[in-house]
This record gives structure tokens, sequence and C-alpha cells, in this order.
């Protein structure tokens, strides 16, 4: 995989830009048509795709063969919110002769697409995160073209990929230039600084991220730029939960730590458990069952190592199970390992303790009493999730667990798992920084309203008013009228 | 009007972290009420406050009457939203056991506020921009205290202002500290950085409005900076418009561009009308009808001077109307000035004839046919409006023009005026850069959804849930259930 040269860059460049006003101008129905179109072709090559997705990710069969679904889902998913029509946000303000404090003409607000964005997928979902992640199809929804940054850890994924979602867009109608691929990192830094490109969506690392968001904001006209850069998602389990169920909690929670080798941003990152519940016994047998799987590729192994060797080494932790010396030591493939430390020595480390070890590593934190353990939910900066594990609404900490981790949380889970991220109308993922835009989520139908902006007309004949304005309402969708939510026509 | 001390920043900054949770707490109908507290108070204390603003800014008293209104009407409309309940974004999706590619947990999306934010007013409109308009109001619905920068060009009026606004939300019930104020430049910069605080609205200069967006965007927590930095308003008026009623519009015209001394973000910067058209005569009749007006302060005299200077001695411009020796030359005291060019002297001068120039000051731009007239729609970065002067939707370029605005523009009007920015559920003022965060409007009821991010509850048991999402809807709001909008109770 080279470099995009200068050439092929603007090439590709010129194109999203030819492309987005085409794309702007199909009609929702159309544009669900394309979705579709791409969630078709990639069920119908992932035979041929999935193969170069274990090359790169080393990642089994089965689970990408699975995020090729998820990832077709996520398109029919937003084809099904376009035809719906809640998206374009129209609201339609009849004139007012009346109107405090002077007569109102006749304003009508919709959502447009910003123009041309870049995504830079992430290494841990080849597919889901990737060329045609999450990002790519919602951009793709709202009607602005999208320049891939091609991700160094999916050399032999990231063209072959494109090309069946350029060619799916092509045979169903889109304009030339609706997606395009850049590779390197010089053109990773140009493409956030490009004024033909409005805005980022970003997954990845936290230094990463921060540096391309930095890049975007410091612009001659910044851009939005969304960036999912980790997480810890610390799981809560009150004194009551672990009395009836500390042994499955404890048992689940390996295999949350451990999935696709501890390699999710949701991987639940601390256990805080009441002091003395005596769950080592079940996590060493729990983490002495997982076989030994290997990283994505060396640049997460070698981040993997620092990480884990900083984190044993730390004075204040004991190690529960695996072998922190050896994890990785030789190659890829690793083995989970489990630390714990108490409330009181992770809050005497500052934030030594608070950092994001990506790989099938959790942090096992004893709480004395209550007090701690609202204490601990105060620790946080800002996650994707938080989980609480607790005996029913009465189960006495288990509110004011949650409202304490409201502030710092993206998604508030009860007697659940992080890991797993379901794609659907109400999902939010995102959160307080480190995501670098808390207002909106990467994951889930809303993540289109990243990509448009609102435009108000004011007093213009219906004839050239875009279709979701117009009196008869002609898309059938739903708009806010005077104030009222209806699908009916004016007048 | 003293700098704030570090003491009195420090108690500010505090009460406003202290009353957040309190605030945030409060039902959508008990905020409401704290709204209309607002807005009564601001129409029992008009008299005693107008004759501040009148002190402060030379505004006329009938128009500073009018602005308490609409910035009561303000309160009163986000009062409204509040009990409305969309402004929420509730979204449930049901657990679904035969959702792809896995089972589906029950998911519940709504909104919550930031936190405490930082509002920075404008000194043209001493009360709807102040330390109570629409950042404040909309901050205040989304449950989010605000800490106010005071104007250095309101000395007389803000504190007394905030006094009646903390006063009334202290009768209706609201914690301490909801509304605070700060002054002097280092606070302000101290107030951007600082990190109690979750976002900023600002409206003022580009200039201004960079610095502080920069400061936001640099923080360890970068946090959103709502900046309305100016806008340039170009209006278009076809040839067949022209024809029709060309000398109606230059009255019009003059009218728009000279009101409130032409200190309107709102003001119609530039007139593109057909070569030949002969408008001039009306303009100068128009012009010289405009009596004198002072302008706010001293320090916007002083960019009127120095922009109308650096305008009028433009090799590329002529003068049509005005005097640019004299008009504020000796004093506050300006009367208009209007200039005219052509669209390739325009294109041909680079930006410098597209710079805002504070004050009652509008270029007249000749275009020769309807290629130059689509050019110079394209000639603009970010505006917060643009209008069309046509004959009916069959008028040839109007359709074309409204296309080429459209990507500039936040406000696309037809055959009125820009200034005047009615207050209403559809209203957007924003627009592409110089407006800081284009996805967002800083008036209209959608004002809410700066101050405010999502957070997904999976599978809470229903009595932990925010009433908002409760199965029963005890609140009664809209809300998506299984992607459609309802407002009945679930199950």
């Amino acid at each position: 995989m080279t470099d995009t040269t200068p050439e092929q860059y603007e090439a590709v460049l010129d194109a999203a830009v030819a492309a987005a006003p085409v794309l702007a101008a199909t009609t929702p129905t159309t544009r669900a048509a394309l979705l579709r179109a791409v969630a078709g072709a990639l069920e119908e090559h992932a035979d041929a795709l999935v193969p170069l997705a274990v090359a790169d990710s080393h990642l089994p069969v089965p689970r990408l063969r699975g995020e090729v679904t998820r990832t077709a889902v996520q398109f029919e998913m937003f084809a099904d919110a376009l035809e719906e029509g809640s998206w374009l946000e129209a609201i339609i303000d009849l004139a007012d002769a009346q109107a405090r404090p002077a007569p109102r003409p006749d304003l009508r607000r919709m959502l447009v697409p910003l123009g041309p964005v870049a995504v830079f997928g992430a290494s841990n979902f080849p597919f889901a995160f990737g060329v045609a992640g999450g990002d790519t199809a919602s951009a793709l929804a709202a009607g602005c073209p999208v320049v891939v940054k091609g991700h160094p850890g999916q050399p032999s994924l990231t063209d072959p990929y494109a090309a069946v979602v350029a060619e799916a867009l092509r045979a169903a109608g889109a304009p030339e230039g609706v997606v395009g691929v850049v590779h390197g990192d010089d053109n990773a830094r140009r493409l956030v600084q490009d004024p033909r490109i409005h805005a980022v969506g970003f997954t990845g690392s936290t230094a990463g991220g921060r540096a391309l968001a930095d890049l975007a904001a410091a612009r001659p006209r910044p851009i939005p730029f969304y960036g999912e850069l980790g997480s810890l998602n610390p799981v809560f389990v009150t004194p009551a939960a672990a009395t009836a169920r500390g042994e499955d909690i404890a048992r689940a929670y390996v295999a949350s730590a451990t999935l696709g080798a501890g390699q999710f941003c949701t991987k639940p990152g601390l256990l805080f458990v009441p002091a003395g519940s005596g769950l080592d016994k079940t996590v060493v047998e729990a983490a002495g069952a997982v076989a030994a799987a290997p990283l994505l590729n060396e640049r997460i192994r070698v981040g993997w190592r620092r990480e884990l060797e900083r984190l044993a080494a730390h004075p204040r932790v004991r190690l529960v199970a695996g072998s922190p010396a050896d994890s990785g030591a030789d190659s890829l493939e690793v083995s989970p390992v489990f630390l714990a430390t108490d409330v009181a020595d992770l809050e005497a480390s500052g934030s030594q303790l608070l950092a994001e070890c990506f790989g099938p590593f959790s942090l096992i934190v004893e709480y004395r009493d209550e007090a701690e353990l609202l204490r601990a939910a105060r620790l946080f900066d800002g996650n994707l999730t938080a989980t609480v594990h607790g005996e029913g609404p009465d189960d006495q900490p288990a509110a004011a667990l949650l409202d304490a981790l409201r502030d710092s949380s993206g998604r508030l889970i009860w007697n659940g798992w992080p890991t797993g991220v379901a794609v659907s109308w109400a999902q939010h993922h995102g959160g307080p920084y480190p995501s670098t835009n808390s207002l909106h989520t990467s994951v889930g139908v809303t993540a289109l309203r990243r990509f448009l902006r609102p435009v108000a007309y004011q007093d213009l004949p219906d004839p050239l008013l875009p279709e979701a304005l117009r009196n008869t309402n002609p898309l059938g969708i739903p708009r806010r009228v005077n104030g009222r939510l209806t699908t009916e026509p004016i007048g």
C-alpha cells in the first residue's frame, strides 16, 4: 500500500467536490436505494473481503462475517431513516401578522448536507468502522461524499473494500467520486486541512485523534471533528449484586474484557467490587480458560507491552491473573491479564491507573463502603459507557451511582456489559471528552446529524422551496408546523 | 465598571457549578416557569432598564422598548418548547431478540444539559443579545447555569439587568448562581478556558470571537464555541424585479441598510443590481432622507472610520451617496454612505471589498448578465443571510441563484430584507464560517440543542430511568418508540 500521490489525491478530492451537489440533490428515497445497494454488495462480496480482513487483523472469520452483516445492517438502518424523513428536521412557521414583538414572515427550516467529509476508520473493526463503516454510512445518508483515509493496519482490505462500495454505488446510479480513498500520513494531515473537506469522522487513539482535531480547529475556516478516541468503561457492582451473583458477574466480566482480545473501545477497563467479595478465584479460573489470541498488528502489540508493563509495575496494584511479563512479549499472541487495587490506591495514583490499555487487560478495584463507591464514580473524565450491576431499582447505591456516572458517560448500562454496540435509533456512542464532540454520536441513526446543517427559507414561493418544505408535503415526512408535529399537508 | 476580582470570579463560578445539578434536575415544567418569571420581570422592569441601555448605546427608546419585549418573548418561546418536550429528543428502542446482527437490549436516549456555560453578548442588542439574550435563554432552558461576560459597551446596563434576572429566578425558586456575571478582559479568557465551563455562546466581531474560539479548542478538554461573528448579507435583484419595482427595492434597501444606524449583523452589505438599472438617484434621495444617528460607542466609531476610509479610497469603487470624509468623523453621529462597483471590479478586488463595515454603509454592485450574477452569488464564504428579489418562481435566474447561495447562507430570503430576525421554531441564525459552528443556530427554538448532549440508557429498570424515558411517558412528550413518533405510553 503506497501513499497516494499528489495527483491522485487531487483527483479524489475533485471528484468528491463534483459529486457533492449531485448527491445533495438526490431525494431521500433515491439515496436510501444507494445505501441499500451498498448493504447488498457487502453481503454479496463478504466471502472475498473477509479473508483480506483476516490477513490484516488476525480476527477470526465468524467475528468478521458477523461484522460484515452489522455493517450492511447499518446501511439499511440509515436507508430506513432517510425514508422516514424526521432526520431532515423540517420546521415550518407560517406567516403570522399577530406575532409579538413584530409580524412574522413565513419561515421554513430544514437540514442540508455539509459537503465532502473525511473519514478515518479504526483497525479493530475492519468493516464496521472501516471504509464503509458508520461514519461513511451516515455521511452518505446525509448526502455528503466521503474521502476515506486508508488505515495503515488494513493494507489488504482497504482498496478492495472501497472498490466493492464504489462499484455498488456506481451501479445504483450514484455520481462518480462519492466514495474515494487516500493513503499516507501526509495525506491524513492534508485531508483534515483541505478546504474542500467540511467535517471529519475519526475513530482511534486519543493522541492521534487530538492531533488531527487540533489541525481541524486551526484551519482558516474550522470544521467539526468527530473523534471517538477511547474509553475506560468502568463497571460498578453493588454489594447486593456481589452477594447475589458475584461469581456470575466475575465470569461475564472476564468474557467481556477479553472479547476480541480486549480490543474494543467499549472493553470494561475497570470493575469496582466490594472489598472482601473474594472474586479473585473466579477471575483466575475464567481468565485461565480464555484461549490466547492474536492482537491486530505489531503497532497494537508494542502499545500493549508498553502499557501493560507500566501498569503491572505500578506499586499500587497486585496481580490477579495472567502473566504481564509474557503476554504478547514474543508474538502477537496475548493471554489476558487482570490486576487489582483498591479505591484509596486508585485515588492516590492520580491518573496513572486511569489509562486505556488496549488488549485483554482489566483492573479490579475494591471499594470499602458506599462513600468510596460514589467517590470512585466521580473519578472519570469521559467514557463511552459506564455500567452498574445492582439488585433491582431499590438497591441502595444504584440510583446515586447512575446519577454520579451520567456526567461522564455516553451510555449507562444496567446489569449488562458494554461490549456490543447495538445499531439502532436510540443508540449513543460518544460522551464527554475524549470524544471530541460530545453533542453527537458515531453510532445509531442520530449519527446523521453530524454531517448536516440547518438552512431557513423566508417567504419563498412554494415551487422554489425544497420538496421537504413545500405545502403539499410531497415527501410525506413528519414536520413541525406552527409548533405541532404532523405529516399533514398545509392548506 | 471594574474588573471582577479573582475572589468574586471564583464565587460566581462555584455558584454556577453548585446550581448545575439542581437546575438539571428540575422538570421541564418547572424550568418553563422559571423562564416565564424572567419574561415577566423584564417587562416589569423595562422602564428602569431602558434608560440605562440608552446611556450605554445611544439607541432610541422605542427600539429598546421593543427589544425588551422581544427578549421576553424569547423566554416565553423557550418555555413553550420546554413544555412541548420534543427538545429532549427522547428515543426508545425496546429490546429485540430478533434484531440483526444480534439480539438488541432495551435502549433509551435523551438529551441532558452540558453544565455551566459562558455567554458573551453583543453591544448592538443590549437586551436581546445581552445578559438575558438568546444564548442565556436557551442555555437556561436546556438546564445549564450561565456565566455572562459583561460587555464593556454596556457599563450601565449589565449589572442592573443581571440583578433583575437573578431576582426573578430566585423569587421563582431557582437555585442561587443560575445566572452570574463577570467583568474584564482577563476574565473573558479565563472563562473560556475554565474547566467548569462546558460551552460558550458568543456574538461579536470575527477577530475577537475567533481568538476566544481558538482558546476553547486548545483546552485540555475542548468545548463547543458558538460564535456568531459577522456577515455581509448580500441581496440580489433579478433583471425582472429591477424593471418591475426597482425604485421600491432601492428605497427599502436604504431603509434596511441604515436601520439602527446600520448596526445589525443582518444589515444588507451588498446589493447586486443589473447594470444600467439607474437606481443611484433613488438611493441618493432615500439616503438623504435618513436622519443622522449615533453609533453605539467610541470603539464602534473608530472601527467605522477605519473601514469606511479604506473602502471609500478603494480604486474600484465610486461614491453614490453620503460623505465618507464626514460621517462620524467628529462625533458618534453618522449619516449613511453608499458606494458602488461592478462584479468585474468586485472579483478583481479579491476580498478587499468583501469585508463587513459595521454602520450605515452598503455597496451597490452592478452585474452585466446572468453569468456574472451567478458568479457573484459564489463569491461568499459564509453569511447569516442572502436575499433574492425576483418576479415569481418562474423568474429565470431565481432558482439558480437560490441554489448557488445555499452553500454559503444560513437563511435565504425572498423579496424581503434580512434585518429583523423573527424568534420562532423555524428560525435559523447561523451559517457557514465565520459562524463558528454551522450545525447550530443562535436564534430560534433549536438554539436549545447547543447546550445539550445525548445519553443512552441500556436495560435500566423503569424506576431508575429519567421521567422522559419511562414507560408511562409521565411528561406526555413526543418520543420515537421503535422508530415511530408517538406520545403514547409503552405497554
